[in-house]
């Protein structure tokens, strides 16, 4: 059986959870707190040297970190990655653009207002994050105005990989309300047979985004 | 044939170069010169609305956008992509790493030094990121101490990808002295057959990075 060491209100983590709930295979998960430092053990460290979540490890000891990579291994053969070398080659880039265009800014603002203290120096850079947030969020409008999916033609890796965060921008103080076409995509996503939501922020991340402007 | 759309001086750009020529494939190259704003016009904006080269334009008009797919998608069925699927897994795991934790911080310390004029307010950033940056490569040199490659048994994307700026680093300010493997990796990288280099900085650039400590 799989194990995932994970943070339950990471995007990143909860895109594991999805999948392998979508896929109806059997895993453990072992909640590590990144937020607390869980990832700078020595015992985590033993299993992601680069101290992130998440990480699977499999029966044998063998050890898979980077959640993107992570789907993808998980997802070959199924109906979640197509077989075409193009469709493929389409989804990893729509993955490349989230870790990279997207994550970075839309995660990290929400991090910052539900995750960090009030008076965090951090905060000064969430108008930046914003604005970067937006500039991803425009290209996935673009994108899903004329594409019901980002994996080929069906729902796929690269649709749960862009929804964890998409789906919770707000937290982070990055509204939807300019992009109809991913609001459409969300509701398709949850719509999907097996979908499980991220858990709601605890009652101090409530607290904080709610009283982050 | 291939067109890459790229900027010499960018390493996510020549990542492609290097590939393509270690597979003997020929290609044209359309210079995009991003630090002058190129990547933001109404006709690159066509080619990928995310305004980021590396693309890719095939003769048929298809895209294809971020640097590790394209890699991905090239080199499928070569010898420089496994064809099992754990390997491919540790190869994309690899490359996530490259793109979120690695390149964020080299890449953007050297284009700061070389890129920015000598009292952009950005070089405050350089800090910051070079204390990051030795985070990804004391990883690097975790792996490298006990494995000779990122690509499984063999040399392959995932050695491209993180050569293009580990090769470079100094230029952001970030030496390698402290990790050995990392410097045995590069030059076994450096003798692959139809190995190519990444061009010096031009005058301006190189004059930067000499003044930046």
């Amino acid at each position: 059986m799989i194990t995932v060491h994970g943070f339950s209100p990471s995007g990143n983590c909860h895109k594991l959870r999805l999948l392998l709930e979508q896929l109806g295979q059997r895993y453990r998960w072992v909640e590590v707190d990144s937020s607390q430092g869980q990832t700078r053990t020595p015992q985590f460290l033993a299993l992601n040297p680069n101290g992130k979540v998440p990480v699977v490890e499999f029966d044998d000891g063998r050890t898979l970190s980077e959640s993107n990579a992570i789907l993808y291994y998980l997802a070959d053969g199924s109906e979640f990655l197509p077989a075409d070398l193009w469709q493929r080659a389409q989804a990893l880039s729509w993955m490349n653009f989230e870790q990279y265009s997207h994550e970075p800014c839309i995660a990290v603002a929400r991090f910052i207002a539900g995750w960090t203290e009030l008076d965090s120096p951090r905060r000064d850079e969430l108008p930046r994050l914003r604005e970067r947030g937006h500039q991803a969020l425009a290209v996935m409008q673009r994108h899903l105005h004329d594409n019901p999916w980002f994996t080929g033609e069906r729902y796929g890796i690269a649709d749960i990989a862009l929804f964890a965060y998409t789906d919770v921008a707000e937290h982070g103080g990055i509204g939807l309300s300019a992009y109809p076409a991913v609001q459409a995509w969300l509701a398709r996503v949850r719509a999907t047979p097996g979908f499980v939501a991220l858990p709601e922020p605890d009652a101090q991340a409530a607290q904080r985004i709610a009283l982050t402007s």
